[in-house]
């Protein structure tokens, strides 16, 4: 080593001891015939002394040098207790310029001097010498290790697998990779391995894990990588109860390990209805109330036929209510939420003294006299129940942000999701979660072309989600593991039995030979860091992102390749 | 859980425990009324026995079919020690087939009935039912813990680099990946780390380490894998012997906790020259003596012009010596190796109770009685030093395979690798290692395109390669750290400054920010499991490999891409 101790380690105890640190220049203050140098590395700042013997040395240094000081640890008079070095620093005998900084295109440490994410991300091993990136980077391999470690104790066994792999719509655009031997043909780079850790159970690994990356061709402006990392689980001879303790466990280990934070076990449970219609989010920030309220019946037979129409067509009226103040452009914003979600505006009723909105004037007194039993505002929509809700849990959300309610933790599952959803842009059946998730015991016969979109819509499937916060952390189901009944999904999902052995040949084949029954689940292990500590973006938990255009700023990628590589594989125009 | 017990937890304590175990129908024996079955699952085979009100199921059941079967633990009348749960079987109640398998492709746990690997491969999830492999997986998973908690307990971060990056020409192929937003631009899967870990150091993260997936685009015949794991470590503020001691205790780890087998350290050292001139090789293996000898003296004289007209060249005469006899036959293969290295043939000298050999008859008798002092044959080759111990280095394997020498444990660093070597094929100084390797302390100035070929091929270099078995495992470097000398060596290889900023920006713009002086190594993962576990191909370390002609059987990838993903990339013909 070029050092005898790290900048971070030294204090009063190693009184008079002859030292050598090495690292950066972090901060160069000069008074009269003395100098002070704060040296910086990944593990703490240590004052050095200087005297005009080296005042050479000093009086040329920039910012950031890499510097190598010899010399003596003395007690400083004033002491620093904000740092562990504070007790002590360095009188230099030398000091050595290893390597000297230019001009900093952009300042590091001060976080009131702006830079643009642009500018960092370009010169990200400058922005990663911030002491939050360093810890950033150190929490993201601690929370690793204690994951490994704690499916290691489980009886787990991490498998790596494939990233040259088969080219499968799984949701979302692949990545692919020209072949150079078989030219013509691609591999895909995978977006879950998905169907390689069921193979792992048709195999009989039992209790598969792995720390994998994943790729999706995504538009990176919904804070989104190309690139991500899950936390991928699978296990034979379980039922949901099985994932669902597995997964508590490790989220409650990271919590307490990493932050100290005990949460309580067993999470609390939604059905997936109840999710909906209360919070209008599969995906509920549960650290708030603020519940969706069904003011159907009151609406039923009060004269507003504009809201009695929507309940005789079948619809509901939902709304919320708060005690606080809004204001009309506020209120505006709000309708600009509803009128996103294919409304023509958001109705509200404001309880004060009196009661006001659009349409108090056209209120019955009787309604008038429900809606001042409470003080505040009500905001109201109608129409058909999945739209409604989903709107005013959106406005819900909206609300919590103004009135700074989405603080503290809330951690719960979203279970009983439907099988299907119905994409209105395809004009077809999607899976919810994906087409390897089973439906409820039961239910299996209904999987069938025959069966009206309508009835399929209400099938339920064993899957169940994670929600930390409002965000999505986690996903998984119990698989189907009867080949028949994969088919059918298939072809209820317009895929026919030829395309999907084509597509997924290899999983639907192995089920032939003996299939364990088996299920897991997949979390997003950027998106947990972030939502550990409270960061703005993901990409504030990953070393080198790309931008949010998606380039890497930093290496110029992507870039045009050369002809040669482009010859081989045919490539070129 | 869908199990009370595993198939290999179950003993003699659990005597009249109703259980149920479930796994797969290993092997099934009907004798009379009676039926034993052996259920398996990846911890172990317990026994089941069936009366006859089973018959119905037990004899249409068929091997490798998932079964849940409950039933009462008794213990056996002949013990069978060979397995964990040899005291006891299950004295079964119900048994139900949860799914039937069909007749099997292959025999899976038969070895005596052959298969090809390519049969196994395209049902790996078969091929990996088999014992051996499920004990690899999991010898895997325990390297890569123990390799990663080596690294935690000493500081080291584990960081992940980004997957999607620059085409940058590292010695072999890049994979790319086009780019659907920016149309005409590339990824380049990365070949290694090397760029990114060293941008880590100028960020100050300080010691790195990462179990890594890289991807070249080569040939996979030679055993090889288009995708493959390697460790990878660096450190900041450190030299050659940090580096060292940090990967000797690595090793040493890996060999204790997962084979028992204590390695002295610190490991043997060997320069590279004196590598190549006493067993003709730069990863020697060290199993076994058999020594290359100089007998160049010995032939100055002798009056055979072969050999003095290549010694008066400036060449060497040098051999090897065995006990061993050697048939005609035996030789003539011996001498396919020293013509596939271009010499003419490969010369030989009998000593047994006289001297023979092609060329015997014009040997002096002082040359003879040179010869005559030990028993056996020598093998000589004559010409420039490198081509004649490499081949000679090449032929020293074949005899040592041949006396079933390479067996047991040698381990290795050869040291003082030159900078450069010549490549005959595109007439140019290549770096042995690779660009960003420092040469040896006072030869920085040497680098430079005024120096000549011969001159710069002397050079040394700071890297080290570690060598175990004959099998080069892993090789490091104190690396380059100023921008000039960077830039100076990318001139010498024949890269200009511009096309160096244009493919190594990123990295040289870095150095002008206060760099760290830095080294690292990187192990070949696969490599060392195998040698580690004694396998014949890389492919048993690997869950999903490719296959040797390049293929991934199972999934049936490369494959045609849809014309929707050809078409947004505008790659369609």
């Amino acid at each position: 080593m070029l050092r005898t101790h790290t900048c971070g380690e030294l204090n009063k105890k190693h009184k008079g001891k002859k030292v050598v640190l090495t690292g950066w220049a972090h901060s160069i203050r000069v008074f009269g015939k003395k100098a002070f140098i704060d040296i910086r590395d990944r593990y703490g700042i240590t004052q050095l002394v200087l005297d005009d013997k080296l005042k050479d040395i000093y009086s040329n240094l920039t910012r950031e040098s890499v510097l190598a000081a010899s010399g003596k640890v003395a007690l400083r008079k004033e002491q620093n207790p904000k740092i562990d070095t504070g007790e002590i620093e360095i009188v230099v005998d030398s000091l050595v310029v290893i390597s000297k900084a230019k001009p900093l295109p952009f300042e590091i440490f001060n976080p009131s001097v702006e830079s643009t994410e642009e500018t960092r991300l370009k010169h990200r091993y400058l922005d990663l010498r911030r002491g939050e990136m360093l810890r950033m980077l150190e929490f993201r391999f601690r929370a690793e290790m204690i994951t490994r470690n704690y499916f290691s104790m489980k009886e787990f066994v991490e498998v790596e697998t494939p990233f040259l792999s088969k080219p499968t719509p799984e949701g979302a655009r692949d990545f692919i990779v020209p072949s150079r031997t078989f030219k013509g043909n691609y591999w895909a780079l995978p977006q879950s391995p998905q169907q390689y850790k069921q193979l792992l159970m048709v195999a009989g690994v039992d209790r598969y894990f792995q720390i994998a990356k994943c790729f999706r061709d995504e538009d990176l402006r919904k804070d989104r990588q190309y690139e991500f990392t899950q936390i991928d689980v699978e296990m034979s001879f379980v039922d949901e109860q099985d994932v669902v303790n597995l997964t508590e466990g490790l989220i409650s280990v990271l919590y307490s390990q990493l932050l100290g934070i005990t949460v309580k076990k067993p999470f609390a449970q939604l059905t997936w209805h109840a999710a909906m219609d209360k919070y209008g989010s599969d995906k509920p920030d549960l650290r708030f109330k603020i519940p969706l309220g069904d003011l159907s019946e009151l609406f039923k037979d009060s004269g507003l036929r504009i809201f009695e129409k929507e309940i005789e067509k079948g619809g509901v009226v939902k709304g919320l209510f708060t005690k606080e103040k809004f204001s009309r452009s506020e209120i505006q914003e709000l309708e600009l939420i509803a009128k996103r979600h294919g409304f023509p505006g958001l109705a509200w009723v404001k309880s004060e003294d009196e009661i006001s909105g659009p349409f108090a004037s056209k209120m019955s007194d009787s309604l008038k006299s429900e809606f001042s039993k409470k003080k505040g505002i009500y905001f109201l929509l109608a129409g058909k129940w999945l739209p409604v809700v989903t709107a005013l849990g959106n406005i819900r959300l909206s609300l919590a942000e103004k009135m700074g309610l989405r603080k503290g933790l809330s951690i719960l599952w979203v279970v009983d999701f439907p099988l299907f959803e119905w994409s209105e842009t395809d004009r077809n059946l999607h899976a919810v979660h994906h087409p390897f998730t089973s439906p409820k015991q039961g239910f299996e016969s209904q999987l069938s072309e025959d069966v009206s979109v309508a009835d399929l819509l209400e099938i339920p499937s064993r899957a169940y989600d994670l929600v930390i916060n409002g965000v999505e952390i986690g996903g998984g189901s119990i698989r189907i593991t009867d080949k028949d009944l994969q088919e059918n999904m298939f072809k209820v999902l317009g895929i026919s039995k030829e395309v999907a052995w084509e597509k997924f040949g290899m999983l639907l084949g192995s089920f032939e030979y003996g299939v364990p029954p088996h299920g897991g689940i997949a979390f997003g292990f950027d998106r947990l860091l972030q939502v550990m500590l409270g960061l703005k973006s993901i990409r504030d938990t990953i070393a080198f992102p790309k931008s949010k255009s998606g380039r890497a700023l930093m290496e110029g990628a992507p870039s045009e390749a050369d002809l040669t590589t482009l010859g081989e594989l045919e490539l070129q125009k």
